[in-house]
């Protein structure tokens, strides 16, 4: 079969592997749950998450609730109560389905068990601010650390603090009963702290962090605040337990999977890459003529496979996604090489505000665009991958899949 | 024994097997000369190759003449007529050196056999215009391409019409003697034809090439130099062969066994890095990050090799060059990991505008800078990796090294 033909089933297969429903599954039968058990599920995988789960858990589910965005919802499920609320700002409805879920983990005891699922936009769908604490107060007080040029972990280290379930505080309150996490990364390395700010997982910042970044930043901290921000978060948790699945590195595994079936040998390279798109296009185009000159890093046929999420700093107005650039860069490179081909995708459907996952060239790829009097380095240098891709059939198109594990890049040469 | 004594011994022994001596002698002995021979040598290490190549042929050497830069020759040697000449803009010493070369090639006999060392700088260095055409007449007509846009091919495809000895004029002259031309390469990808603007080598561009560029871009040519531009290149040449050595792909070839040599699994990722220096540095820290993680792509220790020439766009106004901003880049997404080291070195021993040939850093280095006050960020962001790696001790300082192979960049995971 063709480069082509390849490329596709490996990016159908592996997207199967990472979608939620395959994801808890696997989890559940990996980890099978002996007694009757209570489903949280949060974010925006939510409702597909816990549908799994209640199909393998059958008549073990007592009962459940889900957290998702609005329009996530698809239908009732039995013993659930779905709740839809505001994402990426969270709402008073996301406040009251927290609520909801808190007085069901303050009932139950050490006979019980929470199968907590996780993933993406959990963090605003799952928050209750800590009693004397409102929505406001939190969105206030981010808005001035984002005003002062404050990082990820110091805006991180406030909402923890200020809230009832983000920082091990859900977990905590689910004591005694068992908690097992089950978690949809989108993160880049998982770091269980961060995903969803971590309702099940102990909080390595202190109060001691807090004070010290009012006082570097200057903060403005209303009155009735400050007793919630002397409350330390949970340092060690014993109820609960994680498993990460449905993320980038198993996206990844997949894909290795699937070229190896294919009879490309599989090459990972990374599952962190985090630089820019149009550098990591022209480093694979670097490595494709490697394989090609010397059989380095080593022989065709070969998949190498990289996973995360690269960046464009736009330069230009056009319409485009740090897939597609990443494709068109490499396109440039791979100028003449036969038997050649890279793809590289989000694994939502979404690649930047169009309506393409990503993109894929060959080797081909740039005689056919200059065929055409298409430039490739006039589409780069305008941000405008979509518009030559799209004018060249090179565009990836899955509609959206339902997960989102960050990107997947492959270079096949067979 | 500790990393960076590994790193400095595979730093200085593929240096070693790459200086234009150890390449040529290297050539010589896998490619016996079984007859008297004569040396043509031309470029900046063309007094080096031409000693190796006396020291091998001893009285096999019937008589030779070296062209190199000013300043770059050493010494009489045993039977050569040494020139020195202007580069990189050609002058009319290099001219004159050029027509006794010529004249030499003219005397040459069926029996005869040139070895022809050719090293960088050669295009400049070696040159003599066609009859009627002067030097001013191509300083003149490259200022015009130049000043319109005109890409390297253009310039190039124009240079070799107007010259006597490129685009394989000067393998022609020699002809019916043989011509072994034993290249040092300092041009990614090694095309034969762009190293010294092709002297041996068959030029694929026509006079109706030529035509068209002067049409493209409305370049004024004085009229004497039209006769000259209507005589077509040489498009086969049968007298010459060549070696290409003590290139980048040799300087890998030695970091990859002196790496296995002290137990690190070799892998060459790629002879061709051309991308953004930074981003570079930041894709092989995340791969070092997953060789930790998952033991992929390959397990420690092991050791990543790549080749190349990195480029830097300059947006502050320190001081640094391409394989410190690579090093530098790398050593913020090292950060914390334990037993790994990067090193990133031009293979002249200078990188950029600094008396460094590069820098080397491991996963302490980031933490080592913060306790010290230093940002890698700030430095990073105002082209200044040169101040914040020597105040850290880690720049890697060999003085110049006698050849320019391009770059080499190795990550050591033990």
């Amino acid at each position: 079969m063709d480069l082509q033909h390849d490329a596709k089933q490996i990016i159908d297969r592996s997207l199967q592997t990472v979608l939620p429903d395959a994801a808890v599954r696997r989890a559940l039968e990996e980890h099978p749950i002996d007694r009757g058990a209570t489903v949280i599920a949060i974010g925006k995988a939510a409702w597909r998450m816990a549908r799994a789960a209640q199909q393998v858990l059958g008549e073990r589910l007592k009962s459940g609730i889900v957290i998702t965005k609005y329009g996530h919802s698809e239908g009732p499920l039995p013993r659930m109560t779905i709740f839809e609320a505001g994402h990426p700002v969270p709402d008073a409805h996301g406040v009251e389905a927290t609520r909801q879920a808190l007085r069901l983990a303050d009932s139950l005891t050490q006979e019980d068990v929470v199968i907590f699922l996780v993933s993406g936009g959990g963090s605003a769908l799952f928050e209750m601010p800590l009693e004397g604490v409102s929505l406001e107060d939190i969105a206030g007080i981010t808005r001035q650390l984002l005003a002062c040029g404050a990082d990820i972990v110091e805006i991180n280290t406030l909402r923890k603090h200020l809230s009832a379930v983000k920082g091990g505080r859900f977990a905590e309150r689910c004591a005694p009963a068992r908690v097992l996490a089950i978690v949809l990364s989108d993160v880049l390395g998982d770091p269980l702290d961060s995903i969803a700010s971590g309702p099940a997982c102990p909080d390595s910042s202190t109060c001691q962090d807090v004070k010290a970044i009012i006082a570097r930043h200057h903060l403005r901290i209303p009155d009735h605040v400050l007793p919630a921000l002397s409350m330390e978060t949970p340092k060690r948790i014993l109820n609960a337990e994680h498993i990460v699945t449905g993320n980038v590195r198993a996206l990844c595994s997949a894909a290795m999977r699937e070229a190896a079936a294919l009879g490309y040998a599989p090459l990972l390279l990374t599952t962190t890459l985090s630089c820019e798109a149009r550098e990591a296009g022209a480093m694979l185009a670097a490595m494709a003529r490697e394989i090609r000159a010397s059989g380095n890093p080593l022989p065709a046929p070969c998949a190498v496979i990289l996973g995360g999420e690269t960046l464009v700093h736009l330069r230009g107005n056009g319409r485009g996604g740090r897939n597609q650039e990443l494709a068109l860069a490499a396109a440039a490179g791979l100028s003449g090489l036969p038997d050649t081909l890279l793809f590289s995708l989000g694994s939502d459907g979404t690649d930047g505000p169009t309506d393409a996952a990503g993109g894929m060239v060959t080797g081909e790829f740039a005689s056919a665009c200059r065929a055409r009097g298409l430039s490739i380095e006039a589409s780069l240098a305008n941000n405008d991958a979509y518009t030559l891709l799209k004018e060249m059939g090179a565009l990836i198109m899955t509609g959206p899949t339902g997960t989102n594990v960050n990107d997947l890049t492959v270079l096949l040469c067979r």
